[in-house]
């Protein structure tokens, strides 16, 4: 079969993280420290699709290691109605590949004009986003062809841990950042969709299930099977799940069950899904998670949880082109997208 | 057919919604006063299940008329996470019918041990959530016994309408607040879901759209669908569905557009959704969208957009209740669910 962008650009992955690590670290540390000297009261995302999911991981990473609470703008606030939000005292950061969405450029726009730090986090760093900020954080990604990202994906969530590290000026945190473009690499020589691929490929639905940071994992799945297979996938933390959505569970429902062992409470989840008869995919490197679970993609061992999420859509992504393959669809032309979506 | 507790507590929101506003107001003067005082730079606010659809709808109003920038917290921030995000500054809210779920309890009280003005929003001014929160408003909704939440949901729309308006000390906003329970009444008589929900009760799959002060209804009405019909059922904003989602569509998709025509842009969401062969049940007072739409749940004419919200749930809550009977399902008791859930 013919390679397409989408399956190269995943696999170009490794290389691309740690271009970016080598690249962009420099540019990181010097925003940090304006950050850091700005001392924002708490932070703003403004984001869509894809780099939403990475504002998602934003929301735990700068939450659980930098003490900043996150909000994700509802950019129609700045576009659609008259007055919008006071951002006085925030960080405002604008996540997009194209860095053109003209909601997402408005958020920051009123941002930096009510005097906050604002940071464009883009891989167009000629583009309205990145000349609207005050700071630009580039992704170093070179051009991405597939509609469905997957490469700005990673690198979005690999420059928000970057970004965390130089906040916390922490030395260990950057070691374990060196080591994610190997890990990645593993992750993609363990994962083997096909078969799940092929016995799920008329299913009409799927559930994916995450929590903590990989919350963005269950998210960034779910829309990369939408994208690229046409298949109604709903994503859920473990809690949202239990808040009502867990009443659809019945005998063989698919769920893709995000499990790397650094997280808790994967297994009391695997077994409220066991005794509903959901049939479960489960993406872990925990050997009991992988005994117990009807079919997994393996992650590699021993990766602590703030860089997981970086790591595990992976196995996700390759999922979703096995899926795609299976059911016969083009992942680098999902029906009715294009690569750049204006909103406003 | 007997009358569900879920059908019983549908029909009394208008009396419901009147008491709130009668025995609420005075409450929601006060604590209003009090953050009007403390001036939060901004807000977050805690929630799960139909209490965080009710949190989406505070980011709108308190956004676009209060100029406060409002984060749904990532509750397990505080839960599962050794150091949880800083609150200085913040307005910290709970909303929760039960008051139960330690998740929401501990982020309101982390909140006010780091000096955040906290509130409660719950039906049990007795609970775990009301007695850590520095105020409470209640819901005065009595008892609810339906396990998917309707009159807490309205109510909890409601509080916050109203806190919007005391927080403006805006008195045409009271007026329209007092003509709610009366549309919420007209909303109810002129909804006639049976026609829909017989021709859809074998669909596999919804998808429900809305933007603005409406995303919440998107979601809520979604919510209300999974939880007593199991039907996988994804709710987007009009902008986050273009961004990916999108490709999803085909002929005969099954989307409820929540359209009133006070919001723009449903009319080229709708030629979108008909281009691309959708089956379309618009909730809307528009009499274009209306007569465009293959089938309509009518609103009452002239609503502000600002209000809308907590009467364009009505004909998606009996939507919901005649899909389920259409279906032989029970409204009242949703599989695998109880009225409070607790997580952590």
């Amino acid at each position: 079969m013919d390679e397409t962008y989408f399956e190269g650009e995943i696999r170009e992955q490794p290389e691309t993280l740690a271009r970016l690590l080598r690249d962009g670290r420099a540019a990181v540390e010097r925003v940090a420290a304006i950050v850091r000297a700005a001392a924002p009261a708490w932070v703003t995302i403004a984001a869509r699709g894809t780099s939403d999911n990475a504002a998602r991981y934003a929301q735990y990473a700068l939450g659980a290691r930098n003490r900043l609470s996150v909000a994700l703008a509802a950019p129609s606030l700045f576009t659609v109605y008259a007055s919008p939000p006071s951002l006085a005292g925030a960080l405002v950061v604008g996540i997009s590949q194209s860095g053109q969405s003209p909601d997402i450029v408005a958020v920051v726009a009123e941002g930096r004009r009510q005097g906050a730090v604002t940071i464009a986090v883009t891989n167009d760093p000629a583009s309205p986003l990145a000349r609207t900020a005050e700071h630009t954080l580039a992704l170093h990604a070179a051009t991405e062809r597939a509609v469905a990202a997957t490469k700005t994906y990673s690198t979005e969530l690999f420059t928000v841990a970057m970004l965390s590290a130089a906040l916390a000026n922490d030395e260990a945190a950057w070691r374990e950042l060196a080591g994610v473009p190997e890990l990645f690499a593993r992750a993609l020589d363990l994962a083997s969709p096909a078969l799940a691929a092929s016995r799920w490929r008329a299913s009409e639905r799927f559930l994916v299930l995450g929590r903590g940071f990989n919350y963005a994992t269950a998210f960034e799945i779910a829309l990369k099977i939408k994208e690229t297979s046409y298949v109604i996938t709903e994503p859920y933390s473990f809690a949202d799940f239990l808040h009502g959505p867990a009443a659809m569970l019945e005998r063989g429902f698919p769920v893709i069950l995000v499990a790397p062992s650094a997280q808790e409470d994967a297994s009391s989840m695997l077994e409220l899904l066991d005794r509903r008869g959901a049939d479960v995919l489960a993406i872990s490197d925990d050997p009991a998670v992988l005994a117990h679970a009807g079919d997994a993609l393996e992650l590699p061992p021993g990766m602590s949880e703030w860089i997981s999420p970086i790591v595990a859509i992976a196995p996700g992504q390759l999922f979703a082109l096995a899926l795609a393959r299976a059911r016969g669809t083009d992942p680098d032309r999902p029906r009715g997208l294009s690569k750049v979506t204006e909103t406003r």
